[in-house]
């Protein structure tokens, strides 16, 4: 059981976007920054812009910025809508087989488990991935043109 | 976000085995009945095995058996055993490269939210995937020759 990369690189760039705070960002910076690849990033960041949590500014001085207050982006939200794919086992889909379905329980109980898991995720937000860090990541990021208190 | 093909059919085996009670089982029945590869099952009856969950009797009389009580299959252990892989995202694993771990609250957030996953499943035995339903389980796997008392 994993999270996409697509979770994962979105999260990156969440991240990145609110330890720059008012400061624009490029994909190539962050995918330089996270050494990943800037294809894949191009994707995500396309994904964000779309449901707004991000703003893609263009032009010589566009870049991107966080559309919300990181206080706002629930981690449940942001994994609900990037995991497109959360059918734990094949009952859970729509090509399901499995001949026991009308009687096996596993379904109802396994989607009992998903809301727990998405209900703590639920109780923090972007915010919280920083805590009090912000300053020790603006120094893992190597941002030294971000001042420290946002 | 998914469990294995590994985990489904280690759930299906067990409740196979369970809805049989007494009557011993076979690798190429249990492929029959919900339709899926017998060279996948091969598999999972050997680690089912290993692991003690079922017994694996040999010669002319031979077959599959569970060896616990359904009852005290905790869904939660057997996820545990079967998802080999519970790194979530990158920095879960031994390979991470993500420059701000040190400082990022991600990891520690995704843990609680993956235990309180595994946590509603250990609520839950393989007994109660069944339920009251075994008898309705038993003729949707066509097993006219089980008792339906068990």
């Amino acid at each position: 059981m994993h999270l996409t990369r697509f979770t994962d690189y979105s999260l990156r760039v969440l991240i990145y976007l609110a330890v720059k705070g008012e400061q624009r960002s490029t994909i190539t910076e962050i995918a330089e920054r996270f050494e990943i690849s800037r294809n894949h990033l191009m994707k995500v960041v396309q994904d964000l812009n779309h449901r707004g949590y991000i703003t893609a500014i263009r032009g010589k001085n566009g870049g991107l910025l966080l559309k919300r207050a990181p206080e706002t982006i629930r981690l449940g939200e942001l994994v609900r809508d990037t995991e497109r794919d959360m059918n734990l086992v094949e009952c859970f889909g729509d090509a399901n087989e499995c001949v026991i379905t009308p009687a096996c329980r596993l379904k109802p109980i396994l989607a009992e488990a998903l809301n727990a898991f998405l209900a703590v995720l639920d109780h923090y937000t972007l915010a919280d991935l920083m805590g009090p860090q912000r300053p020790k990541l603006i120094g893992l990021l190597q941002l030294d043109d971000v001042p420290p208190a946002s």
